[in-house]
């Protein structure tokens, strides 16, 4: 079977110990096995520091750039055997697989183009030049320089490829060396893609090393110089964030875990509309895209009491005709979930809004999927669970069920309901509004803003429209609360947390000859 | 004795239970108790968040900025009686305590302005306009709205009115809410500060709550829409990230905390220059003013091996000749410290230093100072602790001694040697280099910026330089590691901690109408 290595100290490295398989989830075949027992966390953190960052300091953001170009170019020459890996390993259909391959890629191929704009400098000016004094002698100037430690990445099992570029793009540009950690259920992606990087020799040594297998005590090892950005539950967020050294040595931590992102329809809708169908449309892609297992997943579906029947028996029907099953037959339109661990949880999850709600499709029992043995992989089906106007629903409000669930709760169309159900969710990545209302979409864009990190407004008129579940590099991914109260990509924002800004006070002559600006 | 209150739910709040005594630290003269038992800080804070915090963002940028020059007119307008208290309680001289009140009143001014600037505005729009499509219509704008909870405040002894001030100056301009909470032992003056903002009704009702005496479990109460802004000790900032709620409800925290801030004087200053004397004016002001209670203050004098005994001498006899005493003596030039328990902290820390190297200047036995009774009062001697070149000088570079205490580190005049022990600091807000060398400045500069939020450059033809301690509202003041990670001030920057970032997401004639801009 074939044996994951991790790449580090600028050398493959075999893990030593029992390893972890890695399966087919539709399937349950194995298909690798990894650990990261005896692979030197210590070393490897040293030699990002020691080699990779100073490697990548002494360039500039195009110099950066360009490596990004020639990341994602590798990538896209191997792009079928990635979306192989993305099928066989992660359960994806090929549509989910170029999901993630290609919103990599993409990704890859913004932050390069933002390398190029930024040109010839090696760090960041921050901001206009200001007089600080009564003569404009004395002044200030803010710059941001990359931080001078290593950016360890931790991405989540859902997308292997996206979670290890979006956060690579970033930090790289910014001048900081990375050691990126895939969740290892779905690894063979991020490190075949490796594989392909190392082979070509597109990064200086130790710019990129990969840990496959458990962290560790990874994050125990980071210091003042050195950033965490994590992407999986608040659970493990949270021990995290709680460790000594994360809080005496203020690493920074960018967090993205759990979002109970809603998705709301305006009362002025009116079912059979264009606005309707987008509505439907992109609610149905939420749930059922890679078997529900985005961040940015529609949970909670809100509609006026007076629609409600309309929405859910539409919805009913569109679920109905998707094609559950093995993802490598072209006919199916839904794979399974990662894990066996991640089907318990969906369907536990399940269970819980069935407690308080009505199943309107689907449920928590096993389910036979198309193109697999009977029993076999980790299939749920899709499942809307149905809320009346005014129902408790906590569970719909407060647990992130991580599959093809959501939930269907009516409100009476005012605004101000609808931006206190989406604020149940306790802060989110993104939430949706479909209306054509000015005056209902203004009272509920700045009702529920302080709590997401994206607002997504629907209109029929968008061509491909990709529907809020889409992270696009040039908005902001992130939320308050619950959903970590991170931020990533935003364009050229996404580099802030990868430098430290620093203001700089002197004399005006100085500082402009130290930044290589002219006299004004 | 004067039972100082704390200002809650629209009205002032006597605490119950055992209070705490606040003296004049020069004499121990008791002169207010405080306590906070009693005082509901669940009520406090919901008033604050459903009272303070829509009455705010009712207001433009314009309408608040108007308040912050109100409370600036309105603390001028007892200047006098604020610097006695300053005086009094916190053992200021007048020229610190001008430093404290006049900073404030200056900062409150500052932000007046950048409110007056940004308009008529409620919310903040955050870079261009891009197009996310093919075609324009597809279209994402950022804005930055006030977060929806409260800002509760937690600010050092040292600077009771600036400390109050800037954080408030930010928060309100931003749109939210204010619970500040001063440190006890030198409280009079910010409550002196409430009780004329409450009496002039500059506010509206909720804006703007006071806390005094222990702030109990109130850090234990935020959630999601909160945030919390702590000046103090490392160890309390570290108590306060560990609480399970500010983790599991990312809980924005901004932390100031301890700072090693390093003076390097470049190799090619000679002793007898302009440069070299403003170094040691500058050295000699950071040593003494508020008794080194400033958490900008210079901690480690870093001086080529050629010149340190040059430097050595003359600091000692500038160090002698500052008279040290009761602040309220007109002739007195530095004061006690705070508290006996600062008292207690210091002597250990020269002690500690001591251990590693020589004494050059004071000590930390008992402390005859003038205008008061033998054995009175908190006082003890500025201190130079000097060390060899190539010294391990460990506790030098670890333990921040917050009074008039400094280390005078010898170096080889290296760039690179200058940047490795300005970072054995581990993270600092201000790090200050004085060179005419431009070579040397840049290398310096680069080197050592990772480490600092801030790094003044030194130069004699700027006019009144204010040094590097003080920390002017255009710039940002915050540091990474051991400094706490945070940022405040920075001019508008600073109203980021307090606003949520959003990405709105859809079609440009409906984004464009939302937020009020015309069709390019």
């Amino acid at each position: 079977m074939l044996s994951l290595r991790s790449y580090a100290v600028g050398r493959w490295i075999e893990g030593t110990g029992t390893p972890q398989l890695l399966l087919n989830p539709a399937t349950e075949e194995p298909l690798a096995q990894a650990s990261s027992d005896g692979v030197d966390l210590a070393a490897a953190l040293d030699h990002a520091r020691r080699i990779g960052g100073p490697a990548l300091r002494a360039l500039s953001f195009a110099g950066r750039g360009a490596l990004l170009k020639s990341i994602a170019q590798a990538m896209q020459a191997h792009r079928d055997e990635l979306l192989d890996l993305a099928v066989a390993n992660g359960g994806n259909t090929r549509s989910d697989g170029k999901f993630d391959v290609e919103g990599a890629i993409a990704t890859l191929f913004a932050y390069a183009e933002i390398g190029e704009k930024l040109g010839s400098a090696k760090f960041l000016v921050d901001g206009e030049g200001v007089q600080l004094g009564r003569s404009p002698r004395f002044h200030g100037q803010h710059v941001c320089v990359p931080r001078a430690g290593v950016a360890v990445h931790i991405n989540a099992f859902n997308f292997p490829a996206w979670g290890f570029a979006e956060k690579a793009a970033a930090a790289l540009l910014a001048g900081m060396p990375v050691l990126s950690k895939p969740a290892t259920s779905s690894a063979m992606l991020a490190h075949r893609i490796m594989e392909i990087l190392v082979d070509a020799k597109i990064l200086p040594e130790g710019a990129l090393s990969l840990l496959v297998g458990s962290p560790r005590q990874l994050p125990s090892l980071l210091g003042a110089q050195d950033v965490l950005a994590f992407t999986g539950s608040g659970d493990t967020a949270a021990r995290i964030r709680a460790l000594p050294n994360i809080i005496s040595e203020s690493v920074r931590v960018n967090v993205e875990a759990d979002s109970l992102n809603a998705a709301v329809l305006g009362p002025d809708v009116e079912p059979g509309s264009d606005m309707y169908e987008l509505f439907l449309t992109e609610v149905q892609r939420d749930i059922t895209q890679k078997a529900g297992q985005k961040c940015t997943a529609i949970r909670r579906v809100v509609v006026p009491a007076a629609v409600a029947s309309n929405v859910r028996d539409d919805l009913v029907e569109m679920l109905g005709a998707v094609r559950v099953g093995n993802p490598a037959l072209s006919e199916v339109r839904m794979g399974p979930l990662a894990t066996a661990a991640q089907l318990a949880d969906a369907r536990a999850g399940v269970q819980r809004l069935a407690a308080e709600g009505n199943l309107a499709f689907g449920s928590a029992t096993p389910f036979a999927a198309e193109g697999v043995e009977a029993g076999t992989g980790f299939f749920i089906s899709p499942v809307l669970v149905e809320f009346a106007a005014g129902a408790a629903a906590s569970a719909a409000h407060a647990h992130e069920v991580f599959a093809p669930v959501a939930s269907l709760l009516a409100y009476s169309g005012e605004a101000p309901e609808a931006a206190a159900i989406v604020a149940r969710g306790n802060g989110g990545l993104v939430s949706s509004l479909y209306s054509d209302d000015a005056g209902w979409i203004e009272a509920t864009v700045f009702g529920i803003a302080p709590g997401n990190g994206r607002i997504y407004l629907g209109h029929p008129k968008i061509e491909l429209s990709p529907g809020p579940g889409t992270v696009l590099p040039q908005l902001v991914h992130g939320g308050p609360g619950r959903a970590g109260g991170g931020e990533e990509l935003g364009g050229a924002r996404a580099l802030a947390f990868y430098m430290q800004r620093v203001a700089l006070e002197g004399s005006r002559p100085v500082i402009q000859k130290l930044l290589g600006t002219q006299p004004g």
